[in-house]
Order: C-alpha cells, then structure tokens, then sequence
C-alpha cells in the first residue's frame, strides 16, 4: 500500500513538473513572439496618430470602433462584432480661460472643465475664493462662508503611497464629488487640484457627477503649479477672486459600440475568456497610456495566439469596451448582454493602467479560484510578474463579476501612469515599446493558463 | 527541559517580531522623507543642467567634483574629502560625418566616435563595407575579404531578453573590440551597430579597447536606422561605399579625483558601508540615467540618515566615483587606497543601472552573507524590492571584493534603461522623480539593514 502510494506521488509529481515545463515552453514562446514581432505598438501609433482623441460620442471614437473592427477582421480572428451602446455625449467647447485677480494683478492659470460639468455664464464667472482640502473641512466652514463663492479643492495626491493609484483614490474624492459639495453650501463654482503628483502645467480632466437635488455649477481642474499658485497667492491675500469661463456642453446620447474580436474554443467554445481595455478616451490628448496601451495589448493578446498556432479550448475574446472615462456604459452593456444571451465568462482580464513594465495581476474571485492560480506563480516569475494576489480587476469588467466571472487586473509598474494620465501629454511619445510588448505577452501567459487548467 | 526550550523559542520569536515590526517603521520612515522632501532629483537637475556632460578630463567633470563636495559639505556630512587619481582625457573634437555613397547617391548617416578611437585622417577614410554579425563570422571571411574594407558590425541587442542588460552584454563585445578584430585582419575602420534596443536616429557611444599590437583603426556607433539603412543598401549594392571622418584624441592623463562624503559611525566607526554611483558621463548629453541618478541616489541616502536622526553604528561614505565609463580608475584608486589605509569595508552598494522603479538588488558574496540578507525580504517587499540574490555588483565597487567586501548592486527596472545610456537623449527630462527617489529610498534601507545586523 505504502509503495503504491508512493509510486503514484511520484507519477503525480513528474506529470506536474512535465506539464509546467510544457508551459514554461510555451509562455516564453508568447514573450519571444511579442518582443521580436510584435505588433502592438505599431497599432497603438496608428490609434493615437491616425485616430487620436476619442471621447464617447466624438467622430474620434467613431473612428476608433471602425478601425479596431477592421484590425481585428484583417488579423483573421474567427468573429469580429459590435455591441450597440447609447453613451453620454459631453463636449469640451472652446479652450476654457482662467485668471486669478489679485488687486490689479491678473495672473492666467491653466484649468480644463471636468467631464460632465455645465459650463459657466457666457461671460465666465468670478468670485472669491474658499480653499478646502476635504469635504469635512469644507462643512465645518458653512453655508455662510461658501455662499457665492468658489471652492478651491487642493488636497494633493499622497506621495508617500508607492502605488500612485492609492494616492489618486485617496484624492479623487475632490474631482467626483467636488461640486456637489460646494454647491450644497451654495458655492458658484468648483476648481480641483489635478490628480498629478507631479509639479507642472497640465490640467488632469475626468469624470464628475452631480448630486440630485442641488444645483449644478461648473467644475474645473487646476494645474499643480496652478493650485500651488493660488494657494500660495491666497495666503497673502485671501480677499483675490478667481475668474473661469468655460464652454462645455452635454448633449443628447450618442449611438457607439463595444468592439469585439473572437478566436473560437476548439474544446469548450461555450466557455469565454475576455481580454481588454477601453477605446474611449479623454479628449485632450491621443489617449496612449489611458487606454490605447490596454486595447491595442488586448488585440495582440489573440494575435500571438494565431501566430504561435495555439489553439485555445476555450473562446477568446479582445473587448474594446465604449465609455468608460464619463459612463461605463459599455462594461454594463456587456455584461448585460452576457447574462441575457446567456454566456458563460470564465475569466476576464483588463489591462487599463497604462503600457508599463509588468509586475503582477490583482485577482478579483473566491480563494479557492485565487489559490488555483497560485501555482502558476513560478512560471510568471520569470517575467517579473511577481506580485500576483487579490486585488482590483478593471472598471469595465466589473459588473461580469456578479456572474461569477473571475476577474483579472493587469497590474504594470504604476509610478508614471498619474504622471500623464487625462491631461494633454498621454501621447504615443510616452509609452516604451518595451513596456507595452511586455504587458502583451504577460496577459497573453496568464491566459494561456486560464485557458489550459480553468479556475 | 521542554517548557524552557519552548520558552526561550518563543521569546526569541517574540523579539525577532518586535525587531522587525521597528525596522519596517524605520523602513517607512526613509520612504516617506524621500518622496515628500527628497532632494535628489533637485540636485539631479543641478548636476545635468548646470553642469552638464562630464567625461573624465573635461572641465564639465571638474566641475561636477567641485559641487558634489560643496553639496556634501553643506549637508553637513562628517567628512567630506577628494582622492587624486590620474584620468584618460579623450576628446571627441568637432562633430563627426559620414554618409553612404550609393552610386552618385550620398546618404547621410548619424554616427559618433566610440570613446578611445583614434581620429580618421583629416580628409576622412572611405571604403568599401563587410557587414557582420559576430567575430567568427568576421575571421570566417578571411583577411582577403576584409582587407582595405570598413566592417560593419550590426548584431542588434536580442529583443527577446527580458533584462536589457542580458541583451546588452550579448552585444556590446562589438564595441568594446570590433575595432581591433577588424584591424587584425586589415581593414581600414569598424562601424558599430549602437547598443539601442529602439529604433531610432542616435548613435550610442562607449569605451572601446585597442588590443596590441594591431593597428589602431578608428571606429564608430551608428545610429540603430542608420544600420539598418546601411544594411539594406549593402543588399541591394555590395559595392557601395562608407565614408567617415572623426576628429577625436587622446591627450595626456589628466588629474581628477573620487568625491567622497561620509558620517562617521557611532559603534564601529572602523568598520565602512560605501553607497556610490559613477560622477563622470560620455559627453553627448547630461548624464542623467547614467550616473547623474546614482550620484544624487547616494547623497541622498546620506541625507536620509541625517534627515531622521538616525545614527549609524558603521561609518557610511557616498562615494562619487570618476572615470568608471572609460577607465575604472576612480573604482581602482578607492580599493587601493582602502587596502593601503587597512580600511575595513564590510559593504558597498552601487546604483548604475539607472533612477528607474526599484526591483530588488544583486549580491556578491558568499552563500552565507546571502543567506543573511534573506530575513530582510519581507521588509523589502512592500516597496517592490522582490528580485534579491546573487547577481552584479556594480563596475566602481567591484575592486573592493578582492578584500572581502560584500557587493550589492541596485537593481532597478531595466526596460527603458538602453533607450538613453550614452546618447545625446540621456538627459534629465527622461528621469521621473518618483521613481529616482524610489530607489534612493531602497538603498537607504538596504544599508539601515546592513548598518544593524552586519554580515
Ligand atoms: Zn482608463
Ligand atoms: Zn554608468
């Protein structure tokens, strides 16, 4: 019996080591095909080059739905579709201006409307200024010192955090909510802080909302040299005023798509894997790191299947997901349309934190699924994907989750990525080859194991 | 018997836990002051735009001698000190030309002249071109080919190479002796694919050897689009011809010196942990990944000490090496002066490979001074130092193993490290703040735990 036993660990214990060498082969073939002939970052010039800015309901993103279609009919994928999407359709307007009035001195600052904010009076609006560094501190001061004001929101991203997307959750506060605050002690308008922890001259836009009930006043970011500006100017004269004129406008839904790309299981087709990240983007800038990098990886992701011949037992499937800068509207209609053609998601994972050098996946499911996925530990390591754990997944694959969709984050190197993230500077120029390849071939192993061993 | 094993078991666990819980307080400490009052990257922008380009013998590294002891002095270090050493002091001249002659078509190619390399003749050479991938491909071809000829060698740096250093030393063997392979067998001058993982316009310089007893050729980098522009012209016309002129020179040994700050220890001042990087850099550009970052890393740690009121038990130094890219004589002068004074140093650490996310450090030690360093990874591991064993020290601190110093080199990420070494692109707008304060941070707990528990 006790020989037996043994005899059957040992077989146990060589078809394990076999099969993990068979898949470190095959991983380092994803790595070597990526690094040598990969075509992400030729795609993502062409994306952020050709098609540019791509704010839901722009021509730009109408653009971005017809050419990541064609990209993915022209690479041969098994199905290439689209999923109908009504999105928000919010427009920028002409360029805002912003000025500090300081006795006579007037000193321009860069700002740029939040997305979702109205815009001022036609002739801008000017007040003076209360400035805050969080919401309670905002209430302790009441009605009667915000009324007819304008609330300055300058409390920094933390820069002891050394993940900068602790730092921007612990700020961003301020940008969502920022005017509805202000506006329920009466406040005219609302200027944050941009969500940078670097010091320069780039506003940082992104989504905002407004409470029910209160009034709507127009919301702006500052630059961080803008906001040290004026703070600094407001100590020596808290009586200055604050002028901005801005010229945005949301208009009637807009008609877009999910963009979909499919290699079909060969074993279980019933069984889906998604891999993607989100064509929209903020429309200062080419929208390279925030998200072009995530869809372009996704789409390469199948590619490097096709071209190493690896057929997949399950269905993959490259999502390029619609609106999830000012709406999420397409990971909700994914997922709807998910539960209501009744599809089975195994796995999805998103690539939405930039291009960078990969360091891991957050894993978002129970810890039986987690602990199957530690296994796989020692052959990621290799690539530096060495901080594999529970953690967040991606805001468009969010709502699969209540399916019983396991999801995955990609998790790159996160310090530069609030650096450019929503201003005028997240163009192809800041995203490494390299470092985008690498996230390619790193979403491409992890499902390559999702696929082989299931959760 | 038992019950007393078992309690000194526990309280040994017990202090063990208490000893690490403060240490990763302290750890938090350094962290924190580095990213929201470090000084290195204002001293970084000081040293690349103020003083700028600093090859050993230049007035810029004169220059740079000069602050970064005034710096340490006004930081208020123990000691600060120079030591003499005698420098090559190669210049590069005026800007080098060159061009392809296609038939009566003449293209233009950027190049520069590798660091050592005579000049051409002052009406410049021209020839015909052998291109090669590697010295047996060259010695294959046989004097008769290469005779009169200008080879060419363009082995890209292996894109599939995870760490771009491996990449690296795969390739640069053609730098550092393509010129004198090529002469042995006649030819009348050695262009050099750059050590580039990009593909782009800039040559890539570095130190070359001349072996004895062969002529001294002059060599150059070319750009990575101008080898591939040359390559394939040399497909379609075998016959075309390279023409170069470089009006580099070596004068006479220059006198120079290491900078060198220190706090004494409070226990063992006698005992030494040298932090350092390497202060001089190739002239095209400002020497800001390589070593401006390494340089005001290592000043920094120091600060850091001071900064927190943290005594030191052992003697710290950070130790600005000169002349590690064309000579090693700052890293052979410290060890020897070291050995001649009996100094005893128990550690060196180096930054060298760039101000890029910290990922782990390299060892060079026994088994046993390894094995001491594991405890210390779960301290590490919160701020992403997880890749911790054997591997490089660093080129300047290397001369100290042979007295029984343990080597620590700084590892952080490698991918965009290359894009930059020794071009005219290596100045300080490609270094991210975070991320160089990042690693000084690391250093400072690296050498916080080496300072407390020894080797
Ligand atoms: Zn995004
Ligand atoms: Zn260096």
């Amino acid at each position: 019996m006790m020989k037996q036993t043994i005899t059957l660990l040992l077989i146990l214990c060589i078809s394990y080591a076999q099969a993990q060498n068979a898949d470190s082969v095959t991983i380092r073939k994803f790595y070597n095909e990526a690094l040598a002939n990969g075509k992400s970052y030729e795609w993502l010039r062409h994306l952020t080059k050709q098609v540019g800015p791509r704010l839901s309901g722009s021509t730009g993103a109408q653009k971005a739905v017809d050419w990541t279609k064609q990209l993915m009919e022209q690479e041969g994928f098994d199905r290439v579709f689209l999923q109908d999407v009504m999105v928000p359709h919010w427009v920028r307007g002409a360029k805002e201006v912003a000025y500090i009035q300081n006795g006579k001195q007037k000193t321009t600052v860069p700002i740029a409307a939040l997305g979702g904010s109205v815009a001022t009076a036609p002739k801008g609006v000017e007040a003076g200024v209360i400035e805050v560094t969080s919401f309670p501190e905002l209430r302790a001061l009441g009605a009667d010192k915000v009324k007819g004001k304008i609330v300055f929101y300058n409390r920094p991203m933390d820069p002891t955090k050394i993940n900068t997307f602790e730092a921007y959750g612990g700020a961003v506060d301020q940008r969502a909510n920022g005017a509805t605050e202000a506006a329920k002690l009466g406040a005219v308008g609302a200027i944050v802080r941009s969500m940078n922890p670097r010091h320069d001259d780039y506003p940082h836009v992104g989504g905002m909302r407004y409470g029910t009930g209160v009034p709507l006043i127009p919301t702006a970011a500052i630059s961080t040299n803008g906001a040290d500006l004026l703070s600094k100017m407001l100590k020596e004269n808290p009586n200055l005023t604050f002028y901005f004129k801005q010229n945005c406008e949301t208009l009637p839904d807009a008609k877009s798509y999910n963009v979909i790309g499919e290699i079909k299981g060969s074993e279980k087709p019933d069984e889906i894997i998604v891999v993607g990240g989100h064509l929209d983007s903020w429309d200062l800038a080419e929208g390279a790191q925030d998200d072009g990098a995530g869809c372009m990886q996704s789409i390469e992701v199948l590619r490097l299947f096709k071209a190493l011949g690896i057929k997949p037992k399950r269905t993959l499937r490259a999502v390029m997901f619609m609106n999830e800068e000012n709406g999420l509207r397409g990971g909700v209609q994914y997922a709807d349309l998910a539960k209501k053609n009744n599809e089975k998601h195994m796995a999805a994972v998103e690539s939405d934190a930039g291009g960078f050098t990969p360091r891991g996946f957050g894993i978002v499911g129970t810890p039986e699924q987690r602990a199957k996925v530690m296994p796989w530990k020692p052959l990621l390591a290799p690539y530096g994907l060495l901080e594999i754990g529970a953690g967040g997944g991606g805001a468009d694959i969010g709502p699969l989750a209540q399916s019983g969709t396991v999801l995955f984050g990609f998790r790159p190197d996160s310090q530069r990525y609030f650096d450019y993230h929503h201003t005028a500077v997240d163009n192809f120029e800041v995203v490494s080859q390299r470092e985008l390849e690498l996230g390619a071939a790193s979403m491409a192993a992890l499902i390559y194991l999702l696929d082989q061993y299931g959760l």
